[in-house]
């Protein structure tokens, strides 16, 4: 008899994220003699928690490739971090009950390093409760920071979007400074590791280029380095273009535009790197500037999607349910990279105890010694990433992005408090 | 004896103004017996101040081809205000020395408001001095506040970039909101006229859906029902997307991005509407938000340009140069609308007298009665010029935009100093 299916987006959404669920749900809809339907978390784990289930098989199969093209989190996302089961795990004990009551075999978690912790906890209560299920994580991450896979899903298509508008905007700041802004600053995500800050590097084609200099999250920032190094750029070309981090911050640690918010993982809430640094240049260098914080623009930015990117986010999502039909337990697929000139990749996988709660950062030699740029090594590691382009459709203008029906399923446990 | 033309860019460049300048070359060259050299300024105006003059003649037929898909200003564009003809005009005179120099009888001045007033002075001066030049103004700002014409080359790829930009960064807020961001804001363009403002509505395209509110800087703005509004939408819809002018400004004029609030940590907030606002959510509402700033990454966005306007950019250049050779002095193209549904356009003209130094702000009744978001008629005004697509060429993952030769014709006056 086949057992129903759980599927659920976690922590921040991606531009491609929706194709990780089409993955799914497509190759689900595949497997009729080992997967009844697919049920969609409404807004992440909490749908679980809640009994909140969506109805997918309720979707026209035209309306699930449409979440190809489509970014944000269909069915919602959510940032909750489950108790550790240590600490009673009565969460992870309702999610059970839940499962129970719709006879859920497979448990599909599509997000990041927090995700992933809870995928294994929920493989590790199920074999204490005698409730089987296979987890399998999908991963996610516009962050980049998963260990093990080659790249994340979603990072390849802000990696391109943060190149190209990087791209863009210096050859405005080149044209204008002659007489106006001689410094633009533009802020990227990533809080503790700077792929998305080192992508913005590929925008330079040859030195002279936009971007001239990158701020790292690895690397502490030294405030009277980057202005010599900008004072130095606007010397010899006229102006200077900076890729800065949002997770930006000096050799005692102090984020440099922490805000005073924390988010429910306990993570401080960053913005505005790109006003304070560029109230430095006018302070201390006296130079005009224009400063963008691209913010949920560079995650959200479909249209400028890598369509490697977009065909790795489907396949892992696809591999998560051929892995699950076999059996394969508590695992994650991942990116394999066999040869970067031509590229060439595969799907791998690992297992969810090497990936949870581990953080992959920069390696040193990707950054160049001075700091301040990516090295031709990194480059290589890039460039594959953000290659071949997948325009959505448009309407009127405008990307024509799907909205499902997302229609309940009817629920069969008692409310639940928490 | 056909005569040598001079083209110059002015103030700031937009994803399309390079198509106006492919417009006016391309054309020029058409044109043998009464064009010459088409020779642009490098850097603006002050290329002929300083008589350094580009030949573009030297550039291939594909290199000004590949300017239709080049955003920022590819000889460089300058914030350089003429003094007044009555004010001595020494660099009127300047202008005409250098001219004569060089033989130029065309005069094509691409840029806004300021640039036509310019245009204008070039065109009574070379009376004055007796020097036949014919001075055509090829419009050109994203802020679309020229009279007369229907809209500004320029203006419809920004207003395509930020609405497409808003619907994709409200499906990110919409997935994030039960545990995470509740409020967006996304600061745009147009200090003093909100038609950028405005299309960010467009990504509406049914109630409920981002952005739900709007800021115009024809608005004074209201903080106790701005952020009334803002519970209400957070209410009933679970978050609020925000699109707001960068010129948002009080009853009193006062702009808010010079309002001198502190943050939390008592650090002057640096520039930026999206900041402030963001703040006073903060501060107010105790709900979770983001910001972004797009800066110059909306109006150098030729990757998401729009087809609409990439057409009438090339063809005010191309129009430009008919116009001269026909010898109609002081005028300007413009853009006709002849019908919006099904969309028909076409070339006019206007005097430059009735253009220089007037601005079109956005009319009442394209404001809805609560001063919060666009009607219909503000719709039916928009939707055409953000219609259709016109993707540049990718390499290796990202656009790829020409860099011309930019030589340098031999000099023939003596320094000027100003």
């Amino acid at each position: 008899m086949p057992r129903n299916a759980f599927y659920a987006q976690s922590g921040g959404v991606t531009a491609v994220i929706n194709a990780s669920a089409a993955g799914v749900i497509e190759t689900a809809r595949k497997y009729k003699e080992q997967i009844g339907k697919v049920y969609a978390g409404r807004n992440g784990i909490l749908g679980a928690l809640n009994e909140d289930l969506i109805d997918t098989s309720k979707e026209s199969p035209a309306a699930i490739r449409a979440l190809t093209w489509t970014p944000g989190g269909a069915f919602g996302s959510a940032r909750y971090k489950l108790k550790g089961v240590e600490k009673g795990g009565h969460e992870y004990e309702r999610l059970i009950e839940v499962f129970r009551a719709h006879d859920i075999g497979y448990f599909f978690y599509n997000g990041g390093n927090d995700s992933a912790d809870t995928c294994l906890k929920i493989s590790q209560i199920s074999g204490k409760l005698g409730y089987p299920i296979v987890a399998v994580h999908v991963p996610k991450t516009v962050d980049n920071d998963l260990p093990i896979t080659d790249t994340c899903p979603g990072f390849g298509s802000v990696a391109k979007y943060v190149a190209t508008s990087m791209r863009e905007a210096g050859l405005d700041v080149e044209s204008m400074a002659k007489t106006s802004t001689k410094v633009f600053i533009m802020e990227v995500m990533g809080r503790h590791a700077g792929w998305i800050t080192a992508a913005t590097g590929l925008a330079q084609a040859q030195a002279g280029q936009a971007p001239h200099v990158l701020l790292f999250p690895e690397i502490a920032f030294d405030e009277e380095a980057f202005l010599a190094k900008v004072e130095e750029n606007v010397k010899k070309y006229g102006y200077c273009a900076v890729g800065a981090s949002e997770g930006l911050h000096d050799k005692d640690g102090r984020f440099l535009a922490e805000s005073g918010l924390k988010d429910a993982f306990g993570h401080a809430q960053l913005g505005g790197v790109a006003p304070r640094l560029a109230e430095l240049v006018r302070g201390k260098l006296n130079l005009k500037h224009h400063w963008a914080v691209a913010d949920y623009l560079q995650r959200a930015a479909r249209h400028i999607a890598s369509k490697t990117d977009l065909e790795q986010s489907y396949a892992v999502g696809k591999a998560a349910v051929e892995f699950a039909v076999k059996g394969m337990n508590s695992v994650m697929p991942t990116i394999v990279r066999s040869s970067s000139k031509p590229y060439r990749w595969k799907i791998g996988v690992a297992k969810l105890s090497d990936v949870a709660n581990v953080e992959k950062k920069m390696p040193r030699d990707y950054i160049t010694a001075d700091g301040f740029h990516i090295t031709q090594k990194c480059r290589n590691y890039l460039e594959p990433l953000i290659a071949g382009e997948a325009f959505p459709p448009f309407e009127k203008g405008l990307p024509k992005y799907v909205r499902l029906k997302n229609a309940a399923v009817r629920k069969k446990t008692g409310a639940w408090t928490p």
